[in-house]
């Protein structure tokens, strides 16, 4: 906890300096000014985090965090448990959505088991950091302990560190874990101070049935456990999970190395919800990815005031969406360092 | 003409069975049924396209339609009209925006002369087919004649041509030219039933002044010229430019050699348009790579009944749109080829 503090006091705002030198770089490339929208935007924030006038991407990481939720047994996903272990045996395979996406951008992918229902074997690409086999059911008490949700943040701290370390320029979030919807609308509705009934949506695909089940059983956890809003470790602990806790270590983490981090959907913006409440400046270091077709995604980018890169229509979680928009931020990046002046080009002697 | 009629008349709706097994196979995937969005749209029409259920995207060529402008003659552009020229070059030694983001998405640039006020050296990648050395001031008689705007057309066929010969998977649109908004409004303006001041944007950044010039000579034009909103290739001839003419043509005969066609920004939806206003069923062969931060382009998508498959507020053409879109249809392609299927993946026995 303490280490944490003084990592959290580490991150700090943006330096001006950097992100106006970026844009004059950008006002004096071969192109109309600002008319590459949010590729220009991209490439300055890139830059000042960064804090290096020409940067490059060379090593893409995405790490998909993988766990299982104890209030699966209430039924409120339309997939069972034991899809997330079979999703990490396929992920580990190369079959599953994000390592297509990952290998299409270039990116890595490394599977995260924070917490799966299984005792898996080694495997390349695959680190074991269980923080238990599941959380409970937070409909009869707190997801996890108050340690749990510590040690799951630290999962993601030290994944950050050993990356740094390795030479990762950037990273991706992503996550794997049936019913993992279910406490990232909690999370959302008690960070943000919104109904369940608002905040809650299909997931993977449930009938109206299940979602007013689901939306039943948000209310009872949070009248059960009374998160403290103030309080975000104590957020993720009573109706979070371990994701969501790897997930916003690996954000902190990252930022205080100076690493941009692509959120990936609705639950690792859930994740990056409770990295964000512990230390506001944390949102600087974040590229929103897309925007999730579950409903309750928009009102997590209004709360954190962000805009999504992407709107593909997607809402399948594992990374997916952060794979997809490192390539965009790439080509931004690329921009910024490849393109030609008015200058070099020559043809500022047409503008003379 | 009669060749154009003929390639015309052998482009065909997509067939509703290849259609059907890709949404087929797109369900057996290990992913929620419909999760990858628009993605997942992109490989279903692409299939169908190419009549083929594995298909591969290898070779991504970028056309990218250089000309100049009589009206430009009148004020109406933020920049004069040598940089047509000189982005040309710039193009050609790799130092513009298309460029940079095409080497990204590992596509080619070919750059076609199909109109600009100069004569250029032959170089690598650059195909020199003119038409005339500019279009003529539209606000004094039509932009160019009948034979002209066939032999626009022309141009961009037989890129389509010579490029299906030699292997290529997918094309893009691009252009560049100064003043072509101009065009490109009053394109609009006539095939939409729009009134100039509702379609007219700022282009490449004119002032308040600039713009209600730009308005009032669209206006003229339109009035001088009466092109017939009932045949594009009239109004390409009386109000559009030579760039339009070749994306058109391209369109056409990529459309007619069943290869899908990545439609850049404004300028290349104008030509875009006309292809579509002489067969309709052309719309099924083409993606609409982004939505264009000139204000028209909105207005041409909802002519078109098209949605675009981005939104970067992005606003400099040359083909940097079709250059970013081509990646996220690529990777609609690999999900549909490369993603484990629930049986594959044995996820299906934890389903049972």
């Amino acid at each position: 906890m303490e280490n944490l503090q003084k990592v959290l006091n580490g991150i700090r705002p943006l330096k001006e300096d950097y992100l106006q030198k970026a844009k004059m770089k950008l006002d004096s490339l071969t192109k109309p000014v600002g008319s590459l929208g949010k590729l220009e935007e991209i490439a300055q924030r890139y830059t000042a985090i960064k804090e290096n006038m020409n940067p490059s991407i060379k090593r893409k990481v995405i790490f998909t965090f993988a766990g299982d939720h104890g209030v699966v047994e209430e039924g409120v996903s339309a997939f069972p448990r034991d899809v997330t272990m079979h999703m990490v045996l396929n992920m580990l395979s190369g079959g599953a959505a994000v390592n297509v996406l990952a290998r299409h951008v270039g990116a890595e992918v490394i599977v995260v088991d924070i917490g799966v229902d299984h005792d898996f074997e080694p495997a390349e690409g695959f680190v074991i950091e269980k923080v238990g086999y599941g959380t409970k059911n937070f409909i009869r008490g707190p997801a996890m302990t108050h340690d749990e949700a510590l040690k799951s943040i630290k999962v993601g701290m030290n994944l950050a560190d050993k990356f740094a370390k390795k030479g990762v320029d950037i990273v991706g979030t992503g996550e794997m874990g049936i019913g993992n919807t279910t406490p990232s609308s909690a999370i959302l509705s008690v960070l943000a101070g919104l109904s369940p009934r608002e905040v809650t949506g299909r997931g993977t695909g449930i009938d109206d049935e299940t979602l007013r089940k689901k939306i039943e059983i948000i209310e009872k956890a949070i009248t059960l456990n009374h998160p403290d809003p103030e309080d975000p470790i104590d957020v993720l602990a009573k109706v979070g999970g371990f994701e969501m806790g790897g997930i916003a270590g690996l954000i902190i983490g990252s930022a205080s190395h100076r690493i941009p981090v692509v959120v990936d959907g609705f639950i690792s913006t859930a994740g990056a919800m409770i990295a964000v409440a512990m230390n506001p400046a944390v949102n600087e270091y974040l590229f929103y990815s897309h925007l999730s077709s579950e409903a309750g995604h928009k009102m997590m980018l209004e709360t954190l005031g962000q805009k999504p890169i992407l709107d593909l229509d997607m809402r399948l979680g594992e990374g997916t969406g952060a794979a997809m928009a490192m390539s965009v931020i790439e080509a931004g990046v690329k921009i910024m360092t490849e393109m030609a002046t008015f200058e070099s080009a020559e043809v500022d002697k047409a503008l003379k």
